[in-house]
């Protein structure tokens, strides 16, 4: 068993990383040491396994003489049978996956070509009819799901901006009035780009819409998420850097498949900062349309990547976001932020805050005193789940984009960590990662601590840039995988991450596979709050009080 | 010699730190390679004495023993007496300081209180006559220093935008027209705010302006700097964190003093963002007219810091850097920058890059891919001096704000070492420090390495944030002094660069010290493209060409 004396060897990477020097360091005090210094949760399962070990072989070893030497009276037999037991099931089980360690996945896909979908497939159809309502997308429209924004663009003239909506298909009963607004950008000239607030819906019910106007007018429907209650079920999907390629389409139609109710948009659209000058803005129609077929029906929680920005000075376009704040509206007001870029939803039972990667966030900038409040706000006792959004993923060990987000870690790791986020999805890296609960908040320059360690209070980051677009897969990991990842594949896929209740929620990414929807990294997310002892505890006293009082009446 | 062995001693406590634990090492191969491992100029020139000092103990123990059993032939006398010359010079060297260790000055300041000057007070009086214009600044116009941008307020109506200037006192030949607008913060009205580029300037000429109208109009005069030369000698001042308290008063009053020609300014002005409501456009104007006796006359360089957010959402102001913007204007357009923010200006033969610590730096950004290419536009042939500031400094050892910096250092410090910038002048902490040449790129989370490290392409950092606000001083600095750190102190100040040729200029901060200006640290600064071996070379040898080619005509 070469992996005692902590050799690396091939047989037994798949048991994680073997880089601690301690392993080679005999049974002495140091050792037992190591067992409580070392900095991860694997090294120090390696390390307890290297012990346990040490002990069940001298243990036989010392049987074996026994053996050789002496008739055994009948309790040594039995003493001898159950070491044997013991041991046996102590190779079996550090022959099985150690669930600690890092993983690479191995699966290598064939490719497909990283190429936009051309103008004139079916994927772009520019819908029937003069000026008919296109690139129709919704979000959520205040602080609590109870209102929703309808955007769409009419491409001839302005038209009504308002929006029929009712309970009933075809039946019509309320109106909300909108505004419109085109723009341009370098010479492309936007379509009239429509927003509207519907206010006041009740929770969890379907509703049916209508845009556009006489043979033209187009009609959908959404349904609006369960009253914000602690346990209130829901699925989220996550989706990131999805660009508008035959891989983008396949990943939006698994995501359509998959049932989840809304997405966690994690920046990167559409990629049209990939042409120049009119072509840009064009590539921004394109996508609109693509997309319609899931944002017309479900809300899209937005947030921006570098894509977003179109910093163009070659072409005398250098406002940032221009592109992107014009088409797409976020609810910042209702979360007191003072921009559509960064801003906090509470759905069912989530507290969603948006992070902009490419916005002031340093300490004494708006979007870092507006976090301070909001970070406040979070009421675990009425949404249980804390889930982050940003574009830049604070933990990354792919060699594309390594190390970007140390800036936004430096100012708000700390921050993730006391309040508990559970879990923060990220894009910009084009492949799938997962981490442990980890942190490096301890690395302060002089200290002398250097990684990043184990950390229970922590949230899981999720890297999910892989969406599909026309850039391509980030295929180079840095090597040995860090002791903070916990798995990494380069493939196209999405994400779900189904709520259960407070305490539990299921997490799945979905590999494309080629076409074919592979869920591949799935786990159970035990929220960050209720997860505490003390806390179930006190929640099962409650339900036993409630139940005895139901029985009692 | 207790501190041979590496022990800290009160007595040796001012030779450095001595924190590296191979200093207790024996005389053998470790401790010889440490002398180049070890990580900073004072841990290697006490590795250097140690060496030295066992030594000469050694042989001088075995001329005492010679002395004692044998009578001496002459040349064995001569050695000694030699050797004892040598023994007593290098007694006499390690008890004067090291020039590199750091040092955390013991000076303790008597302070003033840090209250902002009365509003009656005469350091804000307003000039007479109606509508005269006040809170008049200068700054450069353009990328080389051939024009200014002259901006003043006149409080009651908008009032002539034209400065009439020229060459010679009282007569104004020609005139240029500027523009005025106003603004308003929560329920303050601004003044009429004019800016007017004056261009096409002669270099190093002095000129005389006027602005206002009839009675009320006042004269000031500015000096261009010299052509934009390799050579160029020129005086800079160095301000930050000024505000407008009478420890204010007295850093400017010295800075007036010192002859610098230009104000290098780091941001945090007026620190109106003290106050509340109308308060606060009220300090800033008061700002303006307390500055003037320097502005007017002397350009002032201008960079924002987090005073000029002034982010206040409990008022309904959340434009970030309303105030500031309206108010001070910068040439960013002459470097193509797309902000007011970050820009660069080319001023005798200095290259002064301005960057933006609360707007948007990492990669992608606009500031980001603005540097970039500036960075590539800087010649060191013309521009000999690369200067670069901004409000939060990057490497700082004072508690207060420590490791705000770290969010623009993992983006921007391979840059500042790949382009060899001289020198970065940084405000935000209110203590004075100053750096060793030290990076810490190779810090990479995984690698292992933890601690900056000395860097012979990297910038001297320079702190001084000790402008004289009524936030008062900062005076808890790290224990121990981290090894990164040169000098600090905490007390108020200003600096000066004088730039003498393009090999060498001549750094002082000078001490306000309860009133009078006292030059507390000082060192010469050599360049860092002009001042390889290579480089001085090949200027020596061109010099020389062109000396005989003179003396041969």
């Amino acid at each position: 068993m070469i992996w005692i004396e902590g050799q690396q060897s091939k047989s037994v990477a798949d048991f994680g990383t073997w880089t601690n020097p301690l392993h080679t360091f005999p049974l002495n005090s140091i050792n037992l040491l190591s067992l409580y210094l070392l900095p991860t949760p694997s090294s120090w399962l390696a390390s307890l396994r290297c012990l346990l070990c040490r002990y069940f072989i001298s243990r036989w070893l010392e049987l074996c003489r026994l053996r050789k030497t002496t008739l055994m009276p009948m309790e040594r037999r039995v003493q001898a049978m159950l070491l044997n037991f013991v041991l046996a099931s102590f190779v079996f089980l550090i022959l099985i996956r150690d669930g600690n360690a890092g993983i690479t996945s191995s699966f290598i896909r064939s490719e497909w070509p990283a190429v936009d979908i051309p103008l004139d497939h079916e994927a772009f159809a520019v819908p029937k009819g003069y000026n008919a309502p296109q690139q129709v997308h919704i979000t959520q429209g205040d602080y609590d799901g109870k209102a929703v924004i309808i955007s769409w663009v009419t491409p001839d003239e302005p038209g009504p901006s308002h929006v029929q909506y009712g309970t009933s298909e075809n039946k019509f009963q309320t109106s909300a009035e909108g505004t419109v607004a085109n723009y341009t950008f370098y010479e492309y000239k936007s379509g009239y780009i429509h927003h509207c607030l519907i206010e006041g819906l009740e929770y969890k019910t379907k509703y049916y819409y209508r845009i556009g106007s006489g043979d033209s007018s187009r009609q959908f429907w959404f349904e609006t998420p369960p009253k914000v209650d602690p346990d209130a079920a829901y699925k989220f999907g996550i989706i990131g850097d999805l660009g508008q390629t035959f891989n983008s389409l396949s990943t939006l139609e698994h995501y359509v498949q998959s049932g989840a109710e809304t997405v966690l948009y994690v920046g990167d659209l559409s990629y049209a900062d990939r042409y120049q000058y009119n072509d840009v803005g064009l590539r921004w129609d394109t996508w609109g349309r693509f997309i319609e077929r899931s944002t017309a029906y479900y809300p899209w929680i937005w947030s921006a990547g570098n894509h977003e920005i179109d910093y163009m000075p070659y072409m005398g376009e250098v406002v940032p976001f221009k592109n992107y704040l014009h088409r797409f509206t976020t609810p910042f007001l209702a979360s007191h932020s003072s921009s559509p870029l960064w801003y906090a939803v509470r759905r069912a039972s989530a507290h969603i805050i948006v992070l902009s990667s490419y916005s002031p966030f340093v300490k004494y900038t708006p979007q870092y005193m507006w976090l301070q409040e909001e970070l406040k706000r979070v009421d675990r006792e009425k949404t249980p789940w804390l889930i982050v959004l940003m574009h830049v993923p604070l933990y990354n060990s792919n060699g594309a984009h390594y190390m970007e987000g140390e800036s936004m870690r430096s100012v708000f790791e700390s921050w993730l960590i006391q309040y508990k986020v559970d879990v923060i999805f990220a894009g910009h890296v084009h492949a799938y990662e997962r981490s442990y609960r980890i942190s490096n908040v301890d690395y302060n320059i002089t200290g002398g601590n250097r990684y990043p360690i184990p950390d229970k209070s922590a949230p899981v980051y999720i890297t999910v840039g892989d969406g599909g677009n026309q850039e391509g897969l980030a295929a180079k990991f840095l090597d040995p995988q860090p002791e903070y990842s916990a798995f990494r594949e380069a493939s196209y896929g999405h994400s779900t991450l189904e709520i259960k209740n407070r305490t539990h929620a299921i997490y799945h990414w979905n590999r494309n596979d080629d076409g074919k929807k592979v869920p591949t990294d799935s786990f159970v997310l035990r929220n960050q709050y209720w997860g505490s002892n003390r806390r179930r505890r006190k929640l099962k006293h409650f339900l036993l009080t409630v139940m005895d009082e139901v029985v009692n009446m």
